[in-house]
């Protein structure tokens, strides 16, 4: 059994793109400037975006935080979601979700230029992805992909099944294990709330991928030998023991379901760092051009 | 065992929508406008759209009908499409495919207003449907959707194994079929040619979509007691018999089949009809500005 160690994978790949990025700059190209905006004050955004500014700078991008208190107006919003789509120097921009109600939050996401959707939340993305066509992936599948390739870890007409439906993990997550190439050329199953074969199917997947937010939910007669398991679950369970007064807790009964795996990612340190890793990937696609002129 | 009607679903719904143009004409609103452009002077294509044209008018719309010679270049085939973008009197327009070599589809297709594009191929559109938001439903996916409910098929919880995961049938397909909201919450699985357990899993299947396009693939023994058949093959066979020189032929072994099935589709007569009458309903939703102002 081996640990998918997300850690150390992504620090590895931010070390690859600094050294990209002075490369590029070297080469008189121009550095990659990502640009992030924050409303309001809640504590788990606080702590995203000051982890994408940080990572911006291991990789040497040049980043910009534009910050707004939560009475912000819609119209307001999307005016600077326009200055940004405009601004020659911001190569991409994310709006830091979630926004406060009185913004649609859709409306936001289809506002920014899709060639500068670093999120890869807008339909073209997400459409441009089901096709098979190059575009910004989003943040979490994105980075899954990238685990199992760096873990080498074969697809191809694997039997892999996929825990919930959400918009921003399951169904991309479907979508991209199905494709023709690798990762990918996966049998595809998608089950939720409504699959009432949920335990057979996963009994039956070389690979489970697991995002429905429920703690502990995959237990070892759920997983058949040898197969690999990936943990989308980041659900924050009260811990007295912790400074911040919670911990993480995954989807899949680790202890339990380790030892029966060929390859599992753990909560935290394994699907979650990759995430922000992705965002960095994205923002040097974006300042190379590399899908959109 | 029950005969899913496709062409009498087809004409019924055709009826529907002919008695709703006409109260919205009888109300002063404006004639739902179709524009198809053909290029060259293919066999098939020109059939499809001459049947296009026909339905628009069983359906009481307005239709125009473009042709080009396939000498046409890539840049006068843009240029017409942002003609249409720009006419206020055109609700939806389609390109029929194939285009000549030298035309990149894509590059048409995504150069084609999101908000007239009736027959759903621009990754806006794809995009939305696979987050979950009104568009327009490319033709084939949305005549299946539009049997299952007409012929009230339960699909919540059930298991759908689609087989095929091309762009127009397999992925939109899966993406309808697991969303929240009938038909679909079913659960969902997506085979292809790397499936090696593809048998497997058709046989514990509540209902499947057939999409390969390989005669007769689908025999009874791969089908359970019971089962929903939605057959989407038409490959061309050839059949000195008839006039044309070929006959249709499904996916499905549909005299193997058929006795197992609670509901099965025919080809011809089963998805087939219901493509056209797609485009209707889409160019409907057009002329009403229903997705999209």
């Amino acid at each position: 059994m081996q640990i998918i160690d997300g850690k150390a994978t992504a620090a590895e790949i931010k070390k690859e793109i600094a050294a990209e990025v002075e490369e590029i700059v070297a080469h008189g190209g121009k550095r990659p400037h990502l640009a992030a905006i924050l409303v309001g004050h809640d504590g788990g955004s606080e702590t995203y975006v000051k982890n994408k500014v940080l990572a911006c700078e291991t990789c040497g991008f040049k980043s910009t935080l534009i910050r707004f208190e939560d009475t912000i107006t819609e119209d307001e919003l999307l005016a600077k979601v326009k200055e940004l789509n405009e601004d020659d120097d911001v190569d991409g921009f994310i709006v830091q979700l979630p926004l406060p109600k009185h913004i649609s939050e859709q409306k936001v996401i289809e506002a920014i230029d899709y060639k500068k959707d670093v999120d890869g939340f807008h339909p073209i993305n997400v459409g441009r992805m089901s096709i098979g066509l190059p575009c910004y992936i989003s943040a979490t599948p994105n980075g899954i992909l990238t685990l199992l390739s760096r873990y080498g870890i074969e697809t191809k007409g694997k039997k892999c099944v996929i825990l919930g439906r959400s918009n921003i993990v399951g169904k991309p997550m479907a979508s991209l294990m199905m494709q023709k190439r690798y990762p990918g050329d996966a049998t595809v199953t998608v089950c939720h709330s409504h699959s009432p074969n949920l335990k057979e199917e996963c009994r039956h997947a070389d690979i489970i991928i697991a995002a429905i937010g429920s703690p502990h939910f995959v237990t070892a007669d759920m997983v058949k030998e040898g197969a690999v398991v990936i943990d989308v679950g980041t659900t924050r369970v009260p811990d007295p023991t912790r400074k911040s007064g919670f911990r993480l807790c995954g989807d899949v009964n680790f202890n339990d379901v380790a030892p029966k795996c060929s390859f599992i990612s753990p909560v935290p340190g394994g699907v979650g760092p990759m995430t922000i890793c992705s965002l960095m990937k994205n923002t040097l696609s974006a300042g190379k051009k590399e899908f959109y002129k």
